[in-house]
């Protein structure tokens, strides 16, 4: 088709070779799973790991391919966080402008994830805490196993709960009340009151969580992808916005969306009483 | 009395004229309905509903009779929103100019809602999808039956979950998560977990709750109904203000309430233990 | 030490004499507990009570001891509001200028709630109305009894829920959807209803609420208490902040805190299987 796009601009994934997680793609490349894998130490992160994940998700903007993402750990356990003695004690002797340096990594990795265009499910089992926990949170969907523990715990290392953006992020999902609590004292929010306060979306068992955080991701990859990378954006954009602003956004959003042929599409297939396919255009 | 008054430029609506749907005022005035009535079709919103409908809440703002609003549906069904071939097939065909026209319009409704000075109390029962749902979430207090089916279903033709405001109101509703699963799936929220999620505010039998909305309406109407206006404005005037803005604000909100008499008349007849009657000045 | 400090600025609160509530200081001088304590009234606030905590909330910025904050009532009740008879009737009858100056005062006291670095919490039992219930709003956690009735009853006095940021903070707690019930019907929240909702962080006995409050509170005074401060002065400053700019806030926070002892300190005491000592620094 001879039609002028920004296609060119884009390339698969498929092949993408991962150094510190492991990096699945779908048969049809539609979802890519993201695992945290090393399960000997429940799949904490490191300096390197922080830097990959950053770059990658900032990447996916790019991606001709992948549509959705899994993101997942490794040996029943989703991670453990920033590693104690990996990352935590080299920072306890750093200089400040390299803190700050590490600080704004970190925060980097949750900006790209809330940026890349593809919608985030994490699939959470077992251990999920501190930068683990913030995984999560980042995600914009998230199932979990009845033995998950999400432990915001920078306390127990002597920080605060600002970290990565948590102060702000997590009382817009589970309400202040609890984040304050989750965040000053650190402990453990268990799987039922992880679903109870919203900011899990479902619970599955054990041996079906991952299944079915593939099931949600591929049906979004198969879905109107493109309007999703709007939904996304837009759930992300608006926290600071008034309500009047909230709906002139939204409004000239939506207009991008009606002007794509999807949209003709999937009208066409109600009409027609067919599945719709999308072609993101 | 000769008291320099503004109610000069204000008009009864209880004799308004409705096209689009029907319009039913209580004995005393003081309760409007507005019923969308097509219920063969489960009463959905077309081009000239949304502009009646938009009209209809910014006039409300010179109503001299009118202090609260209930939104129902009729045989069954709240609103099954746009409808398929008399919205979404002409929006699939046309410029950019009137999309944005549309998703305009459509934006001005709820920002009319936010802005009529009334409570608005929805009932709502069975379908209520797309911009029906909207429409709930754009009242200001939210009743249900059991059998309601909440459902923010763009996505499910082709759109973004970015319509009349969903992705910044919906998150302050029920949280970030869930409204991030309600928009990028499109799946409907039961009305159990609607009560659950702060969605909605009580269930009632479907034979009762029109009864309850009304009663709620007409407890807000008989109550100090100029302070119940400023409740509102603010309530939708912070959502982007820092804590110190809200508080001086609502310093100043609170102490133009203090200096109507309604003030001193609830006091008075608190102090004479007698149901205290407001007149709005 | 001849380290450069700003600790000459700071004094003790341990012996600091209260004239219009109780104030009592854990042995430790960590834990300091306000009580509003007329209990024949069900602890109201004065204009004068109003005062004086606005100031001790200010004060406590240069505490050398207290660390944590407990407020409570007695008698079975956390605080009717403010009395009708010694604060409603006298408003009633207030000039402009006079009016504004109340709501700013008490407007003032939650923003020296908010702004004080040591953690404030609640323990609630019994009748928690009007300001009294915008105290606990205030508080950064919240227990309670099975025998708390929260009421934001400001319309029952012909008044805008717009009390003391309630509009605002109650929104961000609880949701939009069950804020806006409480604040337009001034119906009292049931302790159940709080724990569900997240107003409350957990339930506790009469008999028992208070010693947990003392419990959380001497936990959080032991941990690392300045980096507390930091997470307290974030969870208030990101409200009306985008995504980006929390992350980078958080980043910049997050570093202050790595450049403290305290955090080396709690890394060797974890490397060391003991319990860490903080110092604040």
């Amino acid at each position: 088709m001879s039609t002028a796009s920004m296609a060119g601009h884009l390339r698969p994934f498929k092949d993408y070779q991962a150094q510190h997680f492991l990096w699945e793609v779908s048969t049809d490349g539609r979802v890519a799973t993201i695992r945290l894998n090393r399960p000997d130490r429940k799949n904490p992160l490191t300096f390197e790991s922080y830097a990959e994940l950053r770059d990658l998700f900032r990447d996916l903007a790019y991606a001709s391919d992948v549509r959705a993402v899994v993101l997942t750990g490794a040996g029943g356990n989703f991670s453990s966080g920033g590693d104690v003695f990996e990352i935590i004690e080299p920072l306890t002797q750093m200089a400040m402008p390299d803190l700050l340096a590490f600080t704004r990594m970190t925060g980097d990795l949750v900006k790209a994830m809330k940026k890349c265009p593809q919608p985030i499910v994490a699939a959470v089992d077992g251990i999920c805490a501190g930068a683990g926990a913030i995984l999560a949170m980042a995600s914009d969907l998230r199932l979990a196993t009845p033995e998950a523990k999400t432990a915001f715990l920078f306390t127990r290392v002597g920080l605060a709960g600002a970290d990565m953006g948590a102060c702000g992020i997590l009382p817009r999902i589970i309400g202040q009340g609890r984040a304050a609590e989750l965040l000053f004292t650190g402990r453990a929010m268990s799987a039922s009151e992880g679903h109870a306060w919203g900011f899990y979306n479902a619970l599955h068992a054990a041996d079906a969580v991952e299944a079915e955080a593939l099931k949600l991701a591929q049906s979004l990859a198969d879905g109107p992808w493109f309007a999703h990378t709007m939904t996304k954006t837009m759930l992300n954009q608006e926290w600071a916005m008034g309500i009047d602003e909230m709906i002139e956004s939204e409004a000239q959003a939506q207009a991008v969306c009606m002007a794509t042929k999807d949209f003709r599409r999937a009208f066409e297939a109600f009409a027609d009483k067919r599945k719709p396919v999308f072609e993101g255009n």
